[in-house]
């Protein structure tokens, strides 16, 4: 955390702390051609609970957001996709972190060719869920992480504005 | 910043860097009856731009924070609301940061009784668009807060499966 003085708008000066990171947050909806979403099970040890979300990780800011984004599909849930969607970039804090999020929708899913090799620190769950299943849950607070909660309200946006094929909107939605 | 020595999934010890948070963070989505949103407009200094955005400010955690959010709504917008609805309660890093964020929905608006008065580091320029000009906005990258990106999906998602009177969902949609 490091300190920088700045001129307030009032055009007083001013004191932030600011926590610069390194990586870009990203997030991944694998949605399948059936309509269910892959869901991920792990603690977080900052919220000391268990968390149903999205696969995410973070991409150093000098990689393609979207390597890291196919390499975390592959490596937390053993998947791949033909086809992908930048369908949302975000600011995750404005108060004293610069962190930024960005989140790809992942279609045509298949299981990956490469092994499915887990990170020493993470245990990982795996869950596959109707989107419906998966939308409800977040907007009754059980999925709590917000690129998860996001995304998933996008995809329900994507679904209903015709910008997905409509046999998939329809098992979504249906 | 705390450091905890915690045991990952794996078994092992482990060291993890946690900032906690005094405050609650509140984000009020002010929806008029003529399918409107009050925007507002500052710079953010950890994102070093300018950002609009719903109006937001933390609550500290002892405080109900829907009264910190009517607080906020009338000191940043000058406005007062018949009705509020709680719909969005997610955790807003999972990396290093324990913040969390609620979101209300404001409805029945009118002009505060009190002083529209500004804290003195705090410069906000108000806008007052169409719903659906928000929405696209966000969609589009040009609003990037995730609080204000996840509530307008939200109010979306609200209106499209009814959970809003009819009026107020066809100019919304409209």
């Amino acid at each position: 955390m490091t300190h920088h003085e700045a001129i307030a708008p009032t055009g007083q000066p001013a004191q932030y702390g600011l926590i610069s990171f390194k990586n870009l947050a990203t997030a991944v909806l694998p949605l399948h051609d059936d309509g269910f979403v892959t869901l991920v099970g792990q603690n977080r040890f900052a919220h000391a609970d268990y968390s149903w979300e999205l696969p995410e990780g973070g991409a150093p800011l000098d990689e393609d957001p979207l390597d890291g984004a196919k390499r975390e599909l592959a490596e937390e849930t053993g998947l791949q996709a033909r086809e992908w969607r930048k369908i949302l970039h975000v600011q995750l804090s404005n108060s004293v972190t610069d962190e930024c999020g960005v989140g790809y929708l992942a279609l045509g899913l298949s299981r990956s060719d490469g092994r499915h090799h887990r990170d020493a620190t993470e245990a990982l769950a795996l869950a596959r869920v109707p989107f419906r299943q998966a939308l409800d849950a977040a907007l009754a607070g059980h999925l709590k992480d917000v690129l998860t909660v996001a995304m998933l309200l996008r995809a329900y946006h994507m679904a209903r504005e015709g910008d997905l094929p409509d046999a998939l909107a329809s098992v979504m939605l249906g």
